[in-house]
Formats: structure tokens, sequence, C-alpha cells
């Protein structure tokens, strides 16, 4: 947050100590929408709502949208329906159906009760899509023309709709069953002879998308093709919106994190959340699959407590194992996720993929388990544990690359998100399976190693 | 990759296979640059370039940056100083630059010096930037007019400029020192008066960067203020460029690719990496770190022999330790990284986040400690290390998370990467302290559990 922020974020603290709600509202008015929205993040939770009433109306519709969940839902809740019709009615259509599907399906028919019958239109069409696909990212205020048109006519038309399609990039030129057939960009228009039809400039290779594309699938296509906005057709190729490039890196940093947080083991939604039983509950099913892979574990050497008693120095490495194993499944895992989330993986590349993983295995294999060797060897002057030691860790290093690089493999194929394979899941699965190896192998070479 | 793709790169292999050349450039000579690129990328290495070489002038110049930078590099290396200068010439500043920046000095200088003087200064302009900085995510090709310029002109300048300014968002209108004043939208030309002069119509609330300023923060800015591009300001306002948002979707994928390659400790540029050899390198180290910390451990058990030796369950425990430890601690950094990067800091929120940490992990640690105090119980049949256990679960996940809050907001006001933190580094530093303070207050009440 920059400095003038934090002065206006004092200042208002001040005017709330002084209950001055003029100064309040004095010191917003003039602001954007995304930094009225950061300081009300900034602030307690009731003087949010209280400052977000003294908005005016085209701030506050602004605003709204950039509110995380909690807050939006309370502001929604304390202002009238007749307030929520009124911001609605400012938004365009993707917002206001954002803002329509956080109100309770009562107040959500009042307020669709309450809006123009042309937003209505839109909203209603949009509310029919899932909000993870094109559907449910793109707006319905798109600037179309027929072929025929005349530039001159295009203009014309710019020139009544500019004020309610915001951010305009490009016309669309349709045939009259409204199937897409180009677009013009609007450079175009103002390079090219007036008198000229659309058809005759228009550009006809374009990107689209269906309504039901999964959202990471669209932001991959906006990434790959460059593009700043792109139209959305519907199963019969019939044109229903756009989605802009400002709401797919909003769904490029969403994914981000899911990966992220589903890495760490904790829930998605968790970021910003302030309060700590909810972030509690959401961490506490992933720190009891932990826990109970841990008893485990712990079950595991129960099962060799004869080994351990006769050679109690092969208890002391059971740490160096679980750290191994669980570093070493993470490293592959996190790469084939990240390789799946930025540019998904045709066949070809998943065989390429695991074979590399596992050549990279025994690499790091032979290495670490030399090292380990060594300072075994050194440490306990047992060159025999030494030995017995670094071929676990050989062993390890392959199992646990394998199975961090399948598993998400797999779940990808199996259409489940993938980011599950690299958090908890793994680092629990390699601990017991590494501890089942090592003492399974330890036992076995018992004798020889001086115990028994 | 989509199925058309997939036939175009089994067609490709073939073509290979017969050595027809013809074949293979009839196959791309259409395509969109990113698919050529995709194609590349699929193919074994030396056919890559093979298949580089075929491809028409335009499509290759804008094929190039696409590419992966070992790619680029050994295409560089194949094709001639005069190919080289043809497909710089093709591209825009920011791209041309890149691919300058990837050529020995020797050739760099002999291409500026076969390249047009126009593209020459812009390029020895932007080779001055840190890739990482604003300048170095810049291009100089703008549309500029001063505030006297009417409408009329400034279509008449757009019409002789259009083929060098790819996606054109605004027009930028500067004093006679090149002192940003204002922006114009392009649908704002086509609805105005065209004998309006280019100040009155101007927008003069612009967002803008500097040159030096952080690619992470530019991207910030993207992603708060919906923008579409950004305007580059020198130290002194003189206007230098412009950022496009295709730009910044490749730095938001960039920063969260090494967020989660730092998470899981491995090198950020391996993602595409295919040789096993240098991924093993870019890993290696963070597994050493991993290794050398597990002997640690090792040491510390070994120091608690004696406790080991007469209460040998305690050591069916430590997997369960070493686990929640780990979790634990980077549920809560990689929850902190997250916000770092998403959106900044600032003091206030600093305390906030501690706190709400610390409250979680006392609820967690409460939850987690009364689980394995029952477990334990039951199973060992010894009530008193149950609660031994369960005590030690409970500071182990205070520490943990403290430690794991704390160390990336410490690195982040000492400027480093706070993502470092969430990797092998806090796992295993939380095994180390967990596995110590776990002993080392089992062997306090060792007595008491019935050891000794």
């Amino acid at each position: 947050m920059d400095e003038e922020l934090e002065q206006k974020i004092a200042f208002i603290e001040s005017a709330f100590e002084m209950e001055d709600l003029k100064a309040l509202a004095g010191t917003v008015s003039g602001m954007r929408a995304p930094d009225v929205a950061e300081i009300l993040a900034a602030l307690q939770f009731d003087r949010r709502l209280v400052l977000f009433e003294v908005l005016p109306p085209e701030l506050a519709s602004e605003t709204l949208p950039l509110l995380d969940e909690g807050t939006a839902r309370a502001v929604l809740e304390r202002i009238g329906e007749s307030m929520i019709v009124r911001l609605v009615e400012l938004m365009p259509s993707d917002d206001a159906t954002d803002i329509i599907n956080l109100l309770s399906p009562e107040r959500a028919q009042q307020v669709l009760g309450g809006i123009s019958w042309e937003e209505y239109e839109d909203v209603r069409e949009l509310l029919k899509f899932d909000e993870e696909t094109a559907g449910g990212l793109m707006a319905r205020e798109i600037v179309t023309v027929t072929g025929e048109t005349t530039i001159n006519e295009v203009i014309m038309l710019l020139r009544t709709e500019v004020e309610s399609v915001e951010q305009i990039q490009n016309i669309y030129v349709v045939d009259n069953k409204e199937t897409l057939l180009g677009i013009i960009p609007l450079v175009n228009l103002l390079v090219v002879d007036h008198g000229s039809r659309a058809e005759e400039i228009m550009n006809t290779d374009v990107v689209t998308v269906t309504v039901d594309t999964d959202q990471e699938e669209v932001a991959a296509m906006f990434a790959k093709y460059d593009l700043y906005s792109m139209p959305v057709v519907d199963g019969s190729g019939r044109l229903v919106g756009r989605i802009t490039v400002d709401d797919i890196i909003d769904v490029i940093e969403d994914e981000a994190t899911e990966d992220i947080t589903m890495m760490a083991g904790t829930g998605d939604e968790e970021v910003w959340e302030r309060s700590p039983v909810k972030v509690s509950r959401a961490r506490l099913p992933w720190l009891l699959t932990g826990l109970f892979g841990g008893i485990a574990s712990a079950i595991v050497m129960n099962h060799f407590k004869h080994s351990l008693e006769s050679v109690l120095a092969l208890a002391f490495f059971v740490p160096v194992i679980t750290a191994m194993g669980g570093n070493v499944g993470m490293q592959s895992s996190a790469i084939v996720v990240r390789e799946l989330a930025v540019g998904g993986l045709s066949m070809v590349r998943t065989g390429v993929k695991l074979l590399r993983e596992l050549k990279v295995s025994v690499i790091n294999g032979i290495v670490l388990g030399s090292v380990l060797l060594v300072i075994v060897s050194l440490w306990q002057r047992d060159y025999r544990l030494g030995i017995l030691l670094g071929l676990c860790m050989l062993t390890i290093i392959f199992w646990a690359t394998l199975m961090g690089a399948l598993v998400p493999l797999l779940l990808k194929r199996m259409d489940i998100d993938p980011a599950l394979a690299t958090g908890p899941f793994i680092t629990t699965s390699n601990d017991i399976l590494g501890i089942l190896i090592y003492l399974g192998i330890a036992t076995l070479f018992l004798d020889w190693i001086g115990g028994g």
C-alpha cells in the first residue's frame, strides 16, 4: 500500500473517532474505486459499512464488486433493496450478476424485479452459467453490427452506445442469426474509408470460446494469444458476450493462490480471512491428515521395535528419511502441477516428463545417497550402516519422485485438481512409505549391520 | 494442447521422417505465431531449428520472442546476423531488446549496427533497464501529440503510424518537454467533434509508473486498476514508453511460478527444462539443505540417546512431531507469502496477521494436541506419555506457526524474496527445533513417564 493511502486511512480513522461523517464523505468522494476498496479492507468491519454508506452512488457501484465476499454480503444486508437496485443499474452486466448471486433468493427476486428490462434480460442470461466458466466471466454489453453496415453508421452507433459499454476494444460483426463473422478493432475504424462496409474491413481470424469453457482454459488462451478481449459464443455459434482481460488477471491470480494454498495444505478461501476460527477450520482437516499419517508412521516404527532396540542409531536417521522423501516428492509434484496449470500437458509430454523426473531422481539419489554414506560412516564409525543408509536414500528418492510426478498426472486424468497431490497427502504418504522401506531394508540386513 | 495442434504435430513429424521441407513450410505458414511456438516446443530440439528456418520472416519474427530461452539461443546461434537484423526490424522494440539481450556482446553490436536508426535508438534506450522493472517491460512505440493538436490531426497521424504501433489503446498528450499531460482512449476519438483539441478531451486522471518500478509492483497496479496499458515516465516525468497488459500476464504467471517452485525447493528456471542434469543441479542445493538438516536432527536424537534407550516409544512419535511442525509452518508461511505477493502488506496488517496466526495456532494446537493425547494414551496404555505428547504438539504448533509467519515478514523487510521462507528452510528448521523441544521436554519428565 502506498503512503498516500496510508495517510487517507489515518485521516478516516480520526474522522471516525470524532464521528465526523461529512469529513469521511469528503475524503473518499473524489477517489478511484480500487483505492476506496483498499481503504475499506484496512478498516474495522463495522466501520467499512458506515464508510460505504457515505459513498456517492456511482463510486459505490464501482466499489461494491471489488470488495471481498464477506464485506460485500454485510454491505448488502445493511442497505435496502431500492439502493441495491440503484447500484446494480449502474454496473456492467457481469458485475451486476456477481452481486445478485450474493443475495438470498427472495431479495434477488426483488432486485431483479426493480431493475430495467434491458439489465434484467442480461443478468437473467448470465445467472444461468457456472461462475468458473466463460459464461460466468463474460459481460453482455457488446457492440454488434451486420456485415453491410457502413463505417459511418458504425461510428454513429458508437456515439449512442459509448456510455453503456466500458472498455470497448472491438466491434463485432454478425449475420442475421447473430453468428459471429468477424471483428473490427477500434483503431481500424479511424484509419479506413468511412464509406466501406463492415464485412470488407473485418478481421475473420478470431479466437473465440464457448460459454461452458472452464475459466482456466480461457485464461490460458488469453495468455497464449496476447488477447485484450475475447468474444463468447453459445453452442450454436451465436455471439452472446465478451470477456475482458482485467477479469482474466483475477482468474490467473485466483488459480495461482488456489495452487499455493493447496500445496501448503490450507483452504483456498483463506487469504484475507480474519477470523481465527474460520481459518483454523480450513486448516484442520489437512493437519489431521498429517497427524493420522504421523500415527501410522509410529505404528510402522513400533512394528520394527526389535530392530530399533538392537541398533538404536537406526532411529536417529528417521528424520533424514522423512525429510528427504517429503522434499523430493514436493519438488516433482509442484513442477508437474505448475506445468499442468500453465500449459496443459499432452500425451507425448506426459511420458517425456515422467522419464525426466526418473532420470533426475537417479542422479539426485546417487549424489545424496553418497553424501549420506560418507557422513554416517565417519560419524557412527560404521561403514555398514553408512552403506545401508545410502542405499535406502537412493531407493526412497526414486520412489518419492515417482509418486510426486505420477499422482498429479493421474488426478488430472481423473479430472480432479492435481494440486491436491502437492499438499500434506504427498508428504504424509512419503513419510510412511519411506520409514517402511528404510526399516524394512535395515531389518533384512540387521545381522550385517551388527544388530540382531 | 488442442486436437488440431496435435494433428499438425503428427503431420510435421512425418514430414521430418520423409525429409519433406516443402510440406513442413506449407503446414506452418498460415498459422498464428503462438501456435507455431507451441509446436516447436513439442518437437525434438534439432527439429525445432530446422522448422524455424522454413518460417516466413514475419511469422519467424513473431515466433522468436515466444520461444523458451534455450531454444531461442540455439536458433540465434544457427541463423546469420543479417537474418537476425531482418527479424529484429520486424519486432516491436521490447521484443527486439529481449532478443538482442540473448546475443553475445559482439553479435549484439553487429546486429545493432545493422538495424534502422529509429529501431536502434529505441533498443539502445531499452537496453539500459533491468529486465524486471517497468523500463524492461515497456515498448517505445507510442503515439504522442501536443495539447493543441486537433482530433482531425490526431487521426491523420494514426493513419501513418498504425502499422508500427501494435495494440494501440490510447493517444498520449504531452507538452513540449514530453511531460505526460493526459491520455485519450481511442473510442473517444470516434465520438468527439473532430475540430476539438487534444487537451480539451484528454483524461488527466492517469496511472503511471517510473522506469525503475519493480515488475511485481507494476503488475499489482494493472490488477488493481483494471488497466490495459500504462504509460511509463522517467525520473523527471518525461513519457518514455508504455507497458501493455499481455506482458503483465506473463509477469503474473512467472511470479506465481517462482513462488511455487521456491516453496517446493526447486530452481525457478526449471519448468519446461528437459535436461535431467540441469534440473538436478537446480534441485540439489535445496535437497542438500534438507539432508544436512536431517543430519542435524540425527545429532539431536543422538544427544538424547539415554532417554530414547529408556523409553523407546519416544522415538516412534518423532515422525508425528516433524510432520506437524512442517505442515503448520508451511501453512502459515505460504499464506503470508501469498498475501505479500498479491497485495503487499502494510504495518497495520503485519500486526493483525501475526496475531491471527497465533490465535489459529492456539486453537489448532489444542485440538491436535488433544487428539494425539487420546490416541497415544489408548494405544500405548500410558496416559502420561499421552499428556507429554499432547503438550509437545501444542508447543510445536505454536512455535512453527510463529516462525512460518514471522520469517517471510522479516525477509520482506530486508528486501529478500519472502518465498524463500516457504521452502525446505522452514520445514528443515522446524524438524530440528521440533525434535529438540520434544525430546527436551520428554527428558525433563523422563522419570514421570516411566523411564530413567
